[in-house]
C-alpha cells in the first residue's frame, strides 16, 4: 500500500530513519549500556527491534507497559521507573513471567513493593529535576529499609530531565556532572549494580551511569532538534486536506492527533495557524491554488510521546510504500 | 466502589453536575432545537442520557463518531459536521442503518459524498472561522451542484468557532449577530429546511440558527468558566500522589492523561508547576507535609475534548460513590 493511500490522521513511521536511529544508538551504547524507554513508542514491535539490536533490558512507565511488555515475551529485565502505590497493579507486576524491578523513593512506595510481591528496587534519586526521586542523603537508609522488608535493591536510578534539553553542549556536560555526582554519591550509600539514569540528550555525555534510559532516539522529537545527534526525525503524521480557502487549508490532523504540550506542530509546504480538535488550519508556502481538497500533507508532531499515545496503530514506511503496520499496543495505565 | 479506590488517573464525571447541565440545556433548547454534538464526549452512554433528555438528533466530528452511534442505536439523524473525503469511509457512513447527512464546503467534498452513496448534504459556511466552510456566496452554486448529482440539500451550517470563546457577552451577540447574518442569507440562496449553527458559548444568543451544536455544555470546560453559564464543571481525573518532597508533590496524571493545548491544568489543593508524560509536579496549598504518598487529588484539565480522547473508560460518581463506568467508545477516526 502507498502512504497516501492510508485513512487519515496515520501515524507513520520512516523506516530508514528507524534503522539509522536504531544502529546509531546501539553503537554508541551496545546491549545493556542502553535501556531503552518504551514510554516514547508504547509498541512492542518497535522494542522487538530495540531488541534485536542487542538491548534486552527495558525501561517502562506504566504498568500496563510493564505488563505488555512481559506478554510480548520481552521480560527479560524490565525496570519499571516510575513509583506506584496500587496494590493490584503491583501485585500483577509481581505474578508476572519476568524480571521486574520498580522504582521506590519513599517509606510509603517499598511498603507497597513489598507487600505485593516484588522482588526488587531501584532507589529514585532526585538529582535536580522537580518531580520524583529521593533527598540523595536518603538513598543509603531507603535501601536498607528495602532490604529489611526482604526487597533485592539493584542499585540507584536519577532523572536528569532539567538537562537533557540544555542546548549548549558544554553546558549540558557540566550539568550532568552536577547531577550525577549526587547520583553518585547516593549509589555509594546503597550499593547494587545498577546506576540507572539519562535520556537522549546526554547519552553520549552521562558517562557516571553504567546504562542510559534513553527513549526519544529511536523516532526523534522535534524538541531535540536543536542538539546536533545522530538520530533522524523518524515520526509524522500523514493527513488529507479536506478544505481550501483563499488564504488556509484545512487538514484532518488535530488535537486529537497531537500532544501539544510542545506548542503546535508544523507542517511541510506550509505555515501552521492553529489546531482544532480534528483540524489542522495553515497557510500553504505555495500560496493559494497550490494544494488541492484530497491532497496529503506531512505533519510534524512537536512532542511524539504524547502524540503516539492518541493512536491505534504505526505505519512503517521505506519511502512511500507501507511496509508493516504495528500496534500502539502499551497504551493506558 | 468508592472513587479513591479506582486506579488511577481516572476520567470521573460528576453525576450530578451532568443532570444539572443535561436539564439545563434540555429546558434551553428542547428537542431538536439542539443536535448534541458528541466529539465532546465520544461516548455512546452518554450521548443515550442526551436522547433521553428529548435531543434525538447528533453531531458527529469524525466517521468513526457516526458509525460508532449507529451500532449503539443513535442514528435517528447524525450530522457529520466535517467534510471527508475518504471513499471507503463515506462509503461505509452511506451503508449505515441510520440518516447520516455529511457537510460539504466545495465541488471535490459534494462529488465524494455523491460517488460513495452518500444522500444527504449540509453546506458548510465559512461565517469567520478560518477553517472549513465555503465562501458565504458560493453557498447557493454549491447546493445546485449538490442537488444536480443527487444529494438531497437540507440546509446550511456555520460554526461561529471565533466567538464562542468571546467573555464579553455583549460583544458575544454583536459577534454572532454578524457571523448568522452571513449564514442567513447563505441560506436563503440553498434552501433546505436546517440552519445549523452554534456552539456553548452561544447556545442562547444564537437565535439564527434553527439548531445548536453544543457538545461542551454537558461536562463542560475550563475555557468556558468565565461566561456565566448555567453549567456546571463535570469532569475531572482522579489522580494518586506518588511522591512527595520538600516543595511539591507528584500526581500520576501527566500529559497522557490531559488534553494540553489549553495550557496546564490545575489541582485541587494545590498550584500547578508543571506536567511531564506521566506526572504532574504541584505544590500544596497546605504546605509541606500536608500530602502524603497515596492520597487522592482532584485534577482539572483546561480542554476536556483531547483529554477525555485519551481515555478508555469515564467513571460516573455520585459523591464519592462510582455508580457507573462508562466506554469512551467513539474515540479514533
Amino acid at each position: 500500500m502507498n502512504v497516501h493511500d492510508l485513512p487519515t490522521p496515520a501515524l507513520v513511521v520512516d523506516r530508514r530513519a528507524l534503522e539509522n536511529n536504531l544502529g546509531a544508538m546501539a553503537a554508541a551504547l551496545p546491549g545493556p549500556r542502553l535501556r531503552p524507554h518504551v514510554k516514547a513508542h508504547k509498541t512492542t514491535a518497535l522494542a522487538r527491534l530495540q531488541a534485536a539490536a542487542g538491548h534486552h533490558n527495558f525501561t517502562c512507565a506504566t504498568p500496563r507497559e510493564v505488563e505488555g511488555m512481559a506478554r510480548a515475551g520481552l521480560g527479560d529485565d524490565l525496570l519499571l521507573a516510575n513509583e506506584v502505590v496500587d496494590d493490584d497493579r503491583l501485585a500483577r507486576l509481581a505474578a508476572l513471567d519476568a524480571r521486574v524491578t520498580v522504582a521506590v523513593d519513599s517509606d510509603a512506595t517499598i511498603d507497597a513493593a513489598a507487600r505485593n510481591g516484588i522482588s526488587e528496587v531501584l532507589i529514585d534519586v532526585n538529582v535536580g529535576l522537580p518531580r520524583c526521586g529521593c533527598d540523595p542523603g536518603d538513598a543509603g537508609r531507603l535501601a536498607d529499609a528495602a532490604r529489611a522488608r526482604g526487597l533485592g535493591v539493584r542499585g540507584v536510578m536519577g532523572y536528569e530531565g532539567h538537562v537533557v534539553g540544555v542546548e549548549d553542549r558544554a553546558a549540558r556536560v557540566e550539568q550532568t556532572a552536577v547531577a550525577m555526582e549526587l547520583l553518585t554519591k547516593a549509589h555509594a550509600d546503597t550499593g547494587g549494580d545498577l546506576v540507572s539514569a539519562g535520556g537522549t540528550g546526554t547519552y553520549d555525555i552521562n558517562t557516571w551511569a553504567n546504562e542510559i534510559q534513553a527513549g526519544s532516539y529511536v523516532l526523534m522529537d522535534g524538541a531535540y532538534d536543536k542538539l546536533a545527534l545522530p538520530f533522524r526525525p523518524g515520526l509524522s503524521i500523514s493527513a488529507t486536506v479536506v478544505s481550501v480557502s483563499p488564504g488556509w487549508v484545512v487538514a484532518d490532523c488535530g488535537l486529537k492527533a497531537l500532544g501539544m504540550d510542545h506548542g503546535n506542530p508544523t507542517v511541510s509546504g506550509g505555515t501552521v495557524w492553529f489546531c482544532s480538535d480534528e483540524h489542522l488550519t495553515f497557510s500553504p508556502d505555495g500560496g493559494d491554488g497550490s494544494m488541492r481538497v484530497g491532497d496529503r500533507v506531512t505533519v510534524w508532531p512537536a512532542h511524539i510521546d504524547p502524540t503516539i499515545a492518541y493512536h491505534e496503530r504505526m505505519q512503517v514506511v521505506d519511502g512511500d510504500e507501507v511496509v508493516e503496520t504495528w500496534e500502539v499496543d502499551l497504551r493506558g495505565w
